[in-house]
């Protein structure tokens, strides 16, 4: 069996997840399409680095990131930076000739996913985004019913991601707040999320009519790099401004002429990871709660009208990943799944040389629909949604 | 104890119901502000308006509703036709100095309320529009912690009323889809509810961006003029135009800065009821869902962070309105329950010489809001909402 | 179309429900059996029936229950009252032929019970007991899916009866904990009601395993002789003693080889009127929570695998009661409604000559549970459940 | 960092969970106790232990346990073989001093239990049960409110533990319904996951009154030694006699004197892992589902009345475990979640030389509770559970 050597840059949380997900892909996928070989872990300091090796096993640390670009046993660079630094590491690695998976959202702005998507597009390497949510195996399902036609022609739909985590003035003003690090707030972190698990549903968004917000104006500045996620007060301490937006709602139409609402806010008192959606057909509809993750609810219209009703159906051996996961349905999904099937796709692609979805032109299109969304917020009006190339 | 007596005009499925508020409120709200004693019922032919006194226990029927507005003892004219009979009627009985209690919609067309409002505004008499779901015990537990002040400022807000009884193309073309006597159709028929709910919990709308549209553009002709929403189907008969929306989504930003989002629509299979609204402030969230209607929800920011989450809490006697209704909570709030919260404050607003909400003038601001709704589907813009006088 | 002339005794909140059933049911059930007329009603002094007439719409008040007796117009006579007077009205009323509807249960010990069977039998009278939570639509469709046979052979079920108005010691010592006037507690108030709907669902019990328990041994006196359910707090005053079970726990054997649980507490914090049933067949499951008593929850094994999960079907014009009560499924089933179909079944019965469910004879038998149900409390083992005659 | 060397027996879907916890571990608790160090993995041929070790990443396979338990390097034997084999490599692993986890039951006897404990009582070695599921943040939050006194003193609970993998009888005759290998069908399997978590909140159990049944009788032989939880059909085969039971329900009193049920069952349709318990205090209720298992409900009756009602509590970094799993509620407990948690307090044990919950003290007294069960479903009669001697 193939090993794929990986080097891993950024050792924050999403480091962790990934990290669980390169040791139990093959666990859980077996036979694997190649081995995962966990070799160097890049964060911004020599010693932050060794402990990171240590504590998510890979053979070292290192300070200095282009040491895995310039590294010719590494096969795969794995991108888990705040936003600022995707663009710079991804072209580098693409130029290297690796195969590259990266954090969403792309990049901070369309420029930066435009040049990372020319830039794997002319290296011919496989690239992959972790928009992780779609993979969670009762979204499979609603792609599946749909693919089926069970759901029949889409009417509407709605989306939301609800996080209550910055709800609190005091929550810190993390990277997630500015704008040179992050690009853009909710719509790039969260919204984007959503507009990933729809499009993959539902096909190409067409045009946009959106609004912005942002509620909570200045934070205390965060010492330290730490993204707590607001689990932390900022204290007594200085205030600066927050850059980007906390709230933002998009309407949505798509190119096959459904219509729907993405809303997504970090100031939703009492919802944590509420990423929802719900789907109507003229055949049918789907719900989904990201918060009960393992189940999916489908409507059949062809139900009789005395047996008609919203269907709980819990994802197991019977649904997509089913037998590579639990063998119980409702045993347990949970983050560490949902980046272990991620990552078997992407191990696929880079194996038998296979596209993978979502990959960088996913990305740059989520860009470029946050940009129809924001000019949208400008003009108050529908914008068109801009296509590659 | 007064007696107020009453003419009722049609006698569908709503004269059911009022009938039933009629004999239950006394029992519910003891001491009554006065006694309804239930005269003359009206429909359109005097066999019809016969039966229906002695099924909903008036003294007698007419086919000519003018016998009602002609009768001097008549104090109360309850109109529960279908919408295009609403104008001529309460205009003719604020004339003839009747106090008025009218089913929702107001009217068709923004003229027809104009003329409404003005003729009770001109006639001094009680006026009330029969928006009977913010009487909800729940909703007005929602009014009640937003009034303390325990919601904070409101940030956000989603309402739905999603339906199915006309996702079936099959599903007869009823006057609900005829303009010339509904005026709209998803908008007027129960996006208005929500509106209405919406504006008594936070306030005026400002601005309205909306997307109307119909998704089934032709059904069968009903026969008869029996209105049975969805339950019998229409055969292989002639197929005639729906006229109207089946579908609606407002985006609105109120006068006090909140924004949110309103969809309502007929084809949502596998909702029935489901008039849900979410509202999230500084200090808390809302969510309720009137399918599940003996309960609210509700998140304070204020609980500590290891105890915090959405309440549901059970409406009863410790809620409002609970010691007219039933002694424990959950024993049971149907649709009866709704419409003799609704009539009690009716009967206080007519006896007690005082005004009522939901009135015309509330209806009056709801047309202005579709008006601005159907400008804004027509425009793609932001439109203002226009204000009375 | 008939009248039948009613006289209904005891005007608590239960004459309440009852009378807006009697003007209710005509105008849901159209054509009616018949038309009720509330002729008199009977409380404890002149004063109080006075003002009950006035408040439920009867003809006349009296404080003396035998007039209704005596009253050759009367032909139903409506038995409100505690437990306590059950037997003596009920006997009295069966011995003057009058047909019979009485609050549950039926009594407070079996030997009541037996005489109450034993005069309603040899008078040949219409007989009905008020477990009207089986009235409920989802539980009439419950009883359709087994009927059908789309569960299959029943192997297990679950049912509760879960409250907290009496959750407080502070919650008054009122007739509901004195022995001499309720008979028992938790067992004869509540779980009755779960017992009544199992056996209507799975039929006859044959043998009980129970536990009885008195949590809460003493409680502040009542003042007044009014039953305000835990609204209302005994204060400072002196403490009576608790003389019946706070909870209750019975493992059930049915006649059929099922077997299951039931349990009914007062003292579940947080639990309102937790009525719920849990069944699973050979062919499926059904699940049923009277708190949201508008759905039926019911899992059909022979779904396909990949679509098999509770569903969450929402009665209405397509289910049992469903063209009576409204016309969209989730417009609103309270408590109203099964009065309403409760009276409905009565009226039909009398006036057809036909038997009615349940009536004296469940409630002898259910009476018959709670002995076997007693006794095995005390004897820590299982009993047989008696038999009539 | 210390290591300790590992040694795992049974390559079944225990050891993905189990192999997936050894890396996660020092991931997610970071600075670890100890790292783990996957040395030699056993199954019953070397192909498939090597296979396995490739898979699980163990740094071989061998075909005889046996070389573990004599292999001086290793410091853990892990035991995931089905349940017929545990007593025999328990007492030889502790008699070779090796530090033992364990999957639960224990044992198919008590006698085997008995031994196991002895056995490792002698050697002072640390020893741990796999009860994994109450290692979920949502029940050791429950756990806290409990230890905190905020639920008050306890009165009832009840508890299930619901699947269907084996409700259809063409599902396999897997070793779980095979008494030489098992020991116990359900009760062992399933229900004493409940067990545990109820003894974990509530202490020790002391009387029994329950009831087993087989409704199953035979199901078709299961070719191969895979267990596929009913994944796979058995086709036409021969059928073989389900020796152990398939359903169970307990009622328990606990030495503190609350009073409880438990039910499992392999029968219920629908029910997939639906583990949940749900406690009544004197000044609270818990309720856990774990299909649902990121939220725990809990209600305070301290609330005041008219904002009292269960909280859903996502669990995240401001609760238990939550500073070490993920940043955000809801953002996905899952199985593997459950298992790393379990480890951590294992290697806590190991390495700091302290007593770990669940041990096979614990789950000898569950083998006394499960005795007491079938002694009691015999005798028809409240039994006394056993006390270790």
């Amino acid at each position: 069996m193939k090993t794929l050597h990986v080097g891993l840059i950024g050792a924050g949380f999403m480091a962790k997840a990934h990290s669980l997900a390169y040791d139990g892909m093959p666990m859980c996928f077996w036979p694997a399409p190649a081995m995962p070989h966990k070799k160097v872990i890049a964060d911004l300091s020599q010693e932050r680095a060794d402990t990171a090796a240590m504590q998510f096993r890979f053979d070292k640390g290192t300070a200095n990131w282009q040491d895995i670009i310039r590294d010719p046993e590494i096969d795969i660079v794995d991108i888990c930076t705040p936003n600022d630094a995707h663009a710079e590491i991804a072209i580098a690695a693409a130029e290297a000739g690796k195969h590259i998976i990266c954090e969403k959202p792309i990049s901070r702005t369309l420029n930066e996913a435009k040049k990372m998507y020319e830039a794997v597009k002319k290296a011919g390497v496989v690239n992959m985004l972790c928009f992780n949510y779609r993979m969670t195996p009762a979204v499979q399902l609603a792609k599946k019913y749909l693919a089926e036609g069970s759901i029949g022609d889409i009417l509407d739909f709605r989306g939301t991601y609800l996080q209550d985590w910055s709800a609190d003035p005091a929550s810190p003003l993390s990277w997630r707040f500015q704008k040179a690090i992050c690009g853009s707030g909710a719509f790039g972190d969260i919204a984007t999320h959503v507009v990933d698990m729809l499009r993959f549903l539902l096909g190409d968004f067409a045009e946009i009519n959106a609004r912005m917000a942002t509620y909570i104006k200045e934070r205390p500045v965060q010492s330290g790099s730490i993204d707590k996620l607001g689990t932390v007060k900022g204290g007594d301490g200085p205030r600066g401004k927050v850059e980007v937006d906390d709230q933002c709602c998009l309407c949505v139409k798509t190119a096959s002429g459904a219509f729907g609402t993405i809303e997504a806010t970090r100031n939703a008192w009492g919802r944590n990871n509420y990423i929802t959606f719900e789907i109507h057909g003229t055949q049918g509809s789907l719900y989904f709660n990201y918060e009960r993750r393992d189940e999916l609810q489908v409507c059949f219209a062809s139900d009789p009208g005395d047996r008609r009703g919203f269907r709980t159906v819990y994802t197991g051996p019977a649904h997509p990943y089913g037998e590579a996961l639990w063998p119980i349905p409702a045993l347990g999904i949970g983050y560490t799944e949902t980046k272990i099937v991620e990552l078997h796709k992407f191990f696929d692609a880079v194996v038998n040389k296979k596209p993978v979805s979502p990959d960088f032109e996913d990305g740059y299109n989520i860009e470029l629909i946050g940009e129809a969304a924001f000019k949208s917020a400008e003009s108050g009006r529908w914008e068109k949604v801009g296509t590659i190339g």
